[in-house]
C-alpha cells in the first residue's frame, strides 16, 4: 500500500454508507486512509475495485493488520470493526441476547431504512421521469420508518442494551437525508413534532464528537 | 403458549422471510408452530403482533426455551439460531473471517437482493398505476444482482467457506420470486442461460431435502 495506516476505507464523499464505517472507525481510534470512488467516472464498476467487492458499491474496507482481509456490505464492516478491534464494548453490545437485538437494529437499518430512503431520493432526484405515485410511496414508507423508531424510542434512550451502540450509529446517514432532504419540503410534516424522540436521539447522534468531525469532513469534501 | 414446541414463528404462508426461517429451523431440527398472520386483516399492524414487533413486519420469533425471547428480521433470527442451536457450523461459518464473509451475504441478501426484487413485484402487480420505467428499473436491478452472484458462483461452489450455509439458504425465497415471476415474461432474459452459476446452485438449494419439504409445506398452504 502506499500508505502506512491500518484499514484502506473505498468509499464516496457524500454516500451514505461509507460514513457509517468512518464513524466507527474513528469511535475506535483505528487508522484509515479513504479512497473516494468518483462514480461519475465509473470507478466502483471498474475491475481494480470490483476485485474486491464485485456487487461494485462502495463501502469496502482492506484490513492490512489481517492479512488484507477484505470485506464489504457497511453493516457487516461495521460488525466486522467492533467485534475484533472493540473488545471493551464501548460502542457495540456485550451480551449474546443484545448482540442478537444489534443485529436485528442493523438488519432493519439496512433492509428497511436505506433501500426505502434511496428510493424516495431516487425517484425525487434522479428517475428519468416524474412519477408523484412513486415519490409519495417512498416518502410515506420513510414516514413509517421513522414512526416505527419514535415508537421505540418513546420507551428507551438507545435502540440496544441501554447505551450509544452501532445500531444507533448506523441509522445517522439516512436519517439526515429524511430531515435535510426526503422530508424537508413536504406539505405536513414536521420532523420534530412528528416524530420527537427520533428527533431528540438523532440531535444527541450528531452531537457525538466523532460525528460531528467526521460530518464537517464530509462537508468540507462536498465544497471542494 | 397454546403449544409445546421451542418456538413460535409468526410468519405469512406465501411471502418470502418467512420460509428463509423456517429452512433453517428444519435444518437444525428444532420444534416450531407457525402463526400464518393475515395481511388482508391487517394482523401484521395488530397490537397482539406489533408488541413484538413494532415494525410491523414477518417474521418474528420467540424463543420458549430462552425466557420467551423476541427476535425480528428474518436474517437477525437465522444468525441467532445458528450462533445459539448450530454449534457444530453445520450451516453456518465457523471460523471469524468466514462469519464476517456470512455476514456481508447475508446483509447482500437483505439489502440488496430482498428489497429491490420485492419493488420489482410491487410495481408489476400492486401499483396504483402502471409504471413502466419503474418496472424496467426493478427488473433490470433483479438482473444486476443475479450477475453479481453468478460471477462470484463461477469460480465456487458456495458463497462462504466452501460448504452450504444460510448465506446461501436466504437467497432461496427470492430468487424463486425472480425465475418464476420478475423475470419469467421479460424479453430477452433466459435464466439459465443468462446466469448459469446462479441457475445451477438455485437447483442444488432447491434440492435440499428440508427446502424440499417446506417449499411443498407452502404450496398446500397457499392452495388451501
Amino acid at each position: 500500500m502506499s500508505h502506512s495506516k491500518q484499514f484502506t476505507l473505498y468509499t464516496h464523499k457524500s454516500g451514505p454508507n461509507g460514513w457509517k464505517v468512518a464513524f466507527v472507525l474513528k469511535e475506535l481510534g483505528l487508522t484509515y486512509e479513504s479512497i473516494y470512488l468518483d462514480f461519475q467516472n465509473n470507478e466502483h464498476k471498474a475491475p481494480e475495485f470490483t476485485k474486491y467487492n464485485p456487487n461494485g458499491r462502495i463501502p469496502a474496507l482492506i484490513d492490512h493488520h489481517n492479512n488484507d482481509f477484505v470485506v464489504w456490505e457497511s453493516n457487516a464492516i461495521v460488525l466486522y470493526l467492533t467485534e475484533k478491534y472493540d473488545t471493551a464494548h464501548r460502542i457495540s453490545a456485550s451480551t449474546f441476547e443484545d448482540k442478537t437485538l444489534e443485529l436485528q437494529w442493523l438488519f432493519f437499518q439496512a433492509s428497511g431504512q436505506g433501500p426505502y430512503f434511496g428510493q424516495a431520493r431516487w425517484f425525487a432526484d434522479l428517475h428519468p421521469e416524474r412519477v408523484p405515485s412513486a415519490i409519495e410511496r417512498y416518502q410515506k414508507e420513510t414516514r413509517r420508518v421513522l414512526g416505527v423508531l419514535d415508537g421505540v424510542l418513546s420507551k428507551q434512550e438507545w435502540l440496544v442494551g441501554d447505551k450509544y451502540t452501532i445500531a444507533d450509529i448506523t441509522f445517522i446517514p439516512w436519517n439526515n437525508s429524511a430531515f435535510n432532504t426526503i422530508l424537508a419540503d413536504v406539505e405536513g410534516v414536521n420532523i420534530e413534532k412528528d416524530f420527537p424522540f427520533v428527533y431528540a436521539w438523532h440531535q444527541k447522534l450528531m452531537a457525538k464528537d466523532v460525528v460531528k468531525s467526521a460530518w464537517a469532513e464530509r462537508a468540507a469534501l462536498i465544497a471542494q
